[in-house]
């Protein structure tokens, strides 16, 4: 785990869009580094929209050089498909930082909204507003990119408070 | 689409194990190639699984070079999450033919069987007698590389009788 201050890419997958976000944390101290969403043509085949996904995130891997990503364990509650079709998304997004070499968290929804906002339960606009509060000059014109900064601020909270912390690789 | 012989890679991915299998078509003529099963360490985690799966499918690609890639849409049949999982490894099988170049097709488990037995209500005995038929010399240790063979025959089989077809990528 490095120590001092830490990069972090947060990522909230989906075929369609996925947000990302990325923060640097040092002890409580949070700065907001950029955000923003991957757009798959979902006129294009399944394989070429994974395979523009992972173009995406190698970049900003490439760009912004994180420590650490932490992915958010989207809720499922839709049909088998839809959960199949999520689950590419995921597999892409769990990959690329590891093929990147860097060390990959996954914090479930509840887990996210708990550490921005205070409560398992809140909704997209209250972890919209605790987003902006606690990372001024986030753009997140979508609310994918701030579920993605949300679970990278998630992270910086768990890591600084937790020694009892697994990556998932 | 390549014409004449053709080198097909058939992949039945799955998170603990992804069967493959490599087979050249001319025709109505059938040739194996090889075939075999990738693990991930189930005491990993799963962004090094799908890092070693993808390492794994990505080494295969370059030593057969086939042309095109035909994936295996599994029934899903369990849990939300055991359905998300096998998303995971679903895609990264679609996404490393992508990478390497190469178009990729997907056929859905009845699909597969009747391409290969001729009903698609086919037991996995069944798959493997006619795939050991079909392809002398065919090794598919385990049922998943069967399965993997199984999915490159029917694309073959389809790619050949078929001209209204259409590659996911």
């Amino acid at each position: 785990m490095v120590q001092g201050r830490v990069r972090i890419l947060g990522i909230d997958p989906g075929l369609r869009f996925t947000g990302w976000g990325v923060l640097e944390a040092e002890g409580n101290r949070l700065r907001h580094v950029a955000d923003g969403v991957v757009a798959t043509d979902g006129t294009e085949g399944v394989s070429l929209r994974l395979k523009a996904l992972d173009n995406a995130l190698a970049e900003l891997l490439e760009r912004y050089s994180p420590d650490e990503a932490a992915v958010e364990e989207t809720y499922v509650n839709r049909n088998a498909s839809a959960t199949l079709k999520l689950g590419y998304a995921r597999g892409v997004a769990l990959l690329a930082p590891a093929r990147a070499g860097i060390p990959v968290f996954e914090y479930g929804a509840k887990t996210v909204k708990m550490a921005v906002v205070g409560t398992g339960g809140a909704d997209k606009e209250q972890v919209g507003l605790m987003v902006r509060r606690l990372l001024p000059g986030a753009a997140q014109k979508r609310a994918d990119a701030a579920d993605a900064l949300a679970v990278a601020i998630c992270h910086a909270h768990h890591r600084s408070t937790t020694n009892i912390w697994k990556p998932v690789s």
